[in-house]
């Protein structure tokens, strides 16, 4: 951490910061530049919080320089983790594709493009058991029902199988189904949800919230990680932004700036961010070139009759 | 809805269209202008799905019309809603605050801020019991010894109590001691818990996401009031923008523009969007000339020693 | 400026940093600390750009210190700036309107506006000479034509006038009608302008581009200043976000923010922000309490039949 | 345009709208649903302000369905435009490069790049002859002194060359020797300079504002074409956004969008929008996938001695 002071900030406010760092175990160092008196602090073995400095006077701005997360970071661990899920690798060097339905709508629909999906050489399929995100008025399967479904399509396809899990109570019922639960971009703040999913024994693909910087990011796999699962996989679907030209922004250098600071595997979810089909498979050939480690596509083989997210999933034939 | 036609759509392609929105049983009307042709749609309670015209050629763009909230809406409810949370009424004509720390930290220092805050006047108090956000590695005490400590000040004091609820197990604990329950801006989209206080019998304070629309703060209200619970509360702290001159944006013109819509109370929070105390009290004063019905505001009595968001508290002197 | 290493970057790394450090005339300080080593720098006299470490490893981050703007600072003017356009005071202490139509539409609105606004006690008057924004298909007056107009409404009214510049070219001959140059939000990042403004004999309104960092608009404002022009005052508008709620976001976190760092005066303009009536009057005493100098507002007497940006106008009976 | 009426507008307030749309010159079409009446408008060749019915009651919300861009939309030309800088065409089918430093620094150093690059193959040579935008303190070379620069690269090397053009009156003098001229992003909204490229006969590149819709990024182009100037080439370089990994969010959903919209060429700088070469290969490699017809990449052999932008810039060995 450091603390820059006012240009004109008397000696003794100086002291004074100086005092309170030590006074907190750690050891400042004085640096009287120029224009102004920089303090650095040393012998703190993680971040320092800035409120216990909110009192004193003549402090400019507090600057930190250790970041919070640990296990996340490839500081932490060089190599690179590949994720296994099913017979498929996640990680450095391939490029998987997790397709399926965004929700299912019923056992055939399911069943139909996922067999649709196995011809074309998928190995990985997903589809959602939860009702639409946010419309209190739509009507969908129970959670029974879907991992029901989901267990006869992993049966008859051999397909390995994801799905979403919205609370911490339904993760030990979906890990004895699904090879992969996903944490939605709506629930990557939900610290229940991750802490349950940190024990379970299934790894967890993590979307990105549609408002979280990259930090906030790894913090939220780091709720998952410090609870024993690390087998996490990163996935951004794009940020909300200015602009009707898509439903998020799907930023290119998010990406790369994400591997320059983890060993996590960073996927992809085009279909989230364009919410219109027609630009996923020009956003899926890019998350390619640009080093990710796959996508997350929504696939439907009659969109115009699917109860939810229609307008954004492609057929099989055009995957 | 309204579709656009491309300019020089042939007429077949706008027949395609007008049959497709016969056969979902609503009537179409197409409209020749001078430069393309547009088809409005009627006959439809709610809005329709672009997605039943995502395999249809020759549409430019599809316009949604009806929006999907209705309990919400001042036009289903043209009178304002007053909550009373204690004795305290929460609706136009007032501007109330709810004010205490982020956190509880400790029976004492709890207890020790809301006799402070009492004393000042404050007929509402609020306190956190769980742990930070963001931070695995933090220690808070147990949700059941903050409702304890709540429990106690709210006898002590007399005043009503405010806390937050993370999962939809614990509406029902909390619903018996609190006066007022808060979904936390990172929990908005957090569809169970929604649900469940749906079935509370308790008034609910409602955080925006920090990049929720308005019309998806208003879908997350409607979750609620869908399920039963008509007494919500709307609170604004702040978006994700950029720049680092505070935490979030708290954009002035987002209260009128929700006013104009709903007959709910808007409050805002200005500590969440400062992220610095210094900035609080000119917040707290904008907010009532805007019309709000009040703030959520942390009051700590030694922000240096909290052990959450110091850096934001005001001290009970400067509320 | 403070260079933090990797945390297994190596002696001669670190030596290497310290190495290009001195060669730049600047003092290296390090700091070996638990995770890692930080390297101060000081002896610098502004700010040190990172491309000098471009070339370098082992470097994680690289922290900016310094400032770079100085003239606008309040380090460097610790007394806040009073700007007298005619004879009004826009500083501390007070709470000033500029209001007029958006556009010069006619000379007969002009005028009927301007006499209209004149009694109700309003003292500064603005318009634009320009054609709207970003349409080319638009038809206005020319500059010639508006600026004889703004002359005319001065004589009769004794209201000072302020109006836009879009040019480098335009800023003398406007300097000898207005008693105050505006710099739209689209013309911030303008550098012939800025400089051009620097050399006038005139007050200026430099409002921040929509996309604008606090820190980029103080150097757009450091521009005007570092040519001599001193009487410099900031307005926000707004900055684009998400949502449709209103045309840009108006972020009350700004204003105490930039007061903070500057001894300029600060004012808003919350008709660019709302882009509907509707909501003007709740944002003008919003502004007022959050303690801003002042608001642009737009007024039209017929809204309804303005050329441009009628929407947003108030009529001078609301203000 | 449609205009949605509040579900209990009384029929004398839709009179009152048709009416008004009559006195327009324009055919009103009531449409009378379950929920509230929507009126259509026909008979506009272009968009209708909303201001027209800034007065009247009973109005729920305006929907824009014109658009004002014309020249630029593939509705008004449906073949893909190719412009041709130098000899190398840029346009579908193709993916070129246009490198060069961000500023020239010295005769010398553009020189030395210049010839590296040559030998690289690439073709077409950019390098702004302004000072670095946002600070006036830093020295540069004139605009008279790069333009004799640029003229030498090109005499010596067979390149065609590019640079950035900041006010109409440079645009002759800078069209006597480069073969494209680059309008950078803080100038994407200086209408005169707009409208003097409109009348020159050199191809135009157009930067995206950081704060442009889709839309207000094809108005700016309408302007250059609507002048008669039909050669343009659009350019994104990103959008502010929250977040610190990258200097602007660079969104792969926008380039799709647009390229549905328009015939022009669309590019990508990657080096503006990362801020740190470190990225830019990957993000070149992306939007080639992309669909792009190419990039505008910062180069410089030396960028840790470069006076400007070097932390983006590449070395040609890299390129």
């Amino acid at each position: 951490m450091l603390i820059v002071m006012q240009n004109n900030a008397a000696q003794k406010l100086i002291d004074a910061v100086c005092a309170r760092i030590e006074s907190l175990g750690f050891e400042p160092h004085s640096m009287p530049g120029a224009q102004r008196t920089a303090i650095c602090i040393t012998g703190n073995d993680g971040s320092v919080s800035k409120r216990h400095f909110a009192d004193l006077h003549g402090i400019r701005e507090i600057i930190q320089v250790s970041k919070p997360y640990k296990l996340t970071s490839n500081e932490t661990q060089s190599t690179p983790t590949t994720v296994t899920v099913g017979s498929t690798n996640i990680g450095p060097g391939s490029f998987q594709i997790i397709a399926g339905p965004l929700h299912i709508e019923s056992r055939d629909t399911a069943m139909r493009i996922a067999k649709a999906l196995h011809e074309k050489g998928v190995t990985l399929f997903r589809a959602n058991t939860h009702r639409p995100r946010m419309n209190p008025y739509s009507n969908m399967l129970s959670f029974d029902e879907g991992l029901t479904i989901l267990s006869e399509i992993k049966a008859v396809t051999g397909m390995a199988v994801a799905t979403d899990v919205e609370a911490a109570s339904e993760v030990a019922q979906a890990s004895g189904v699904a090879d992969l639960l996903i944490v939605e971009t709506h629930n990557m703040r939900h610290v229940n949800l991750l802490r349950a999913l940190g024990k379970a024994n299934v790894p967890v693909l993590l979307k990105r919230s549609s408002s979280a910087t990259l930090q906030e990011f790894l913090m939220a796999a780091e709720y998952i990680m410090s609870g024993g699962n690390r087998q996490v996989i990163l996935c951004d679907g794009g940020v909300c932004s200015f602009g009707e030209h898509s439903a998020y922004a799907l930023d290119m250098t998010f990406v790369p700036a994400l591997q320059q600071l983890t060993h996590l595997p960073v996927m992809m979810d085009p279909s989230q961010a364009a919410g219109s089909s027609f630009m996923v498979p020009a956003l899926m050939a890019a998350a390619k070139s640009l080093g990710a480690s796959g996508v997350l596509v929504d696939v439907h083989d009659d969109p115009a009759h699917s109860m939810t997210g229609g307008t954004q999933a492609i057929t099989p034939e055009v995957l």
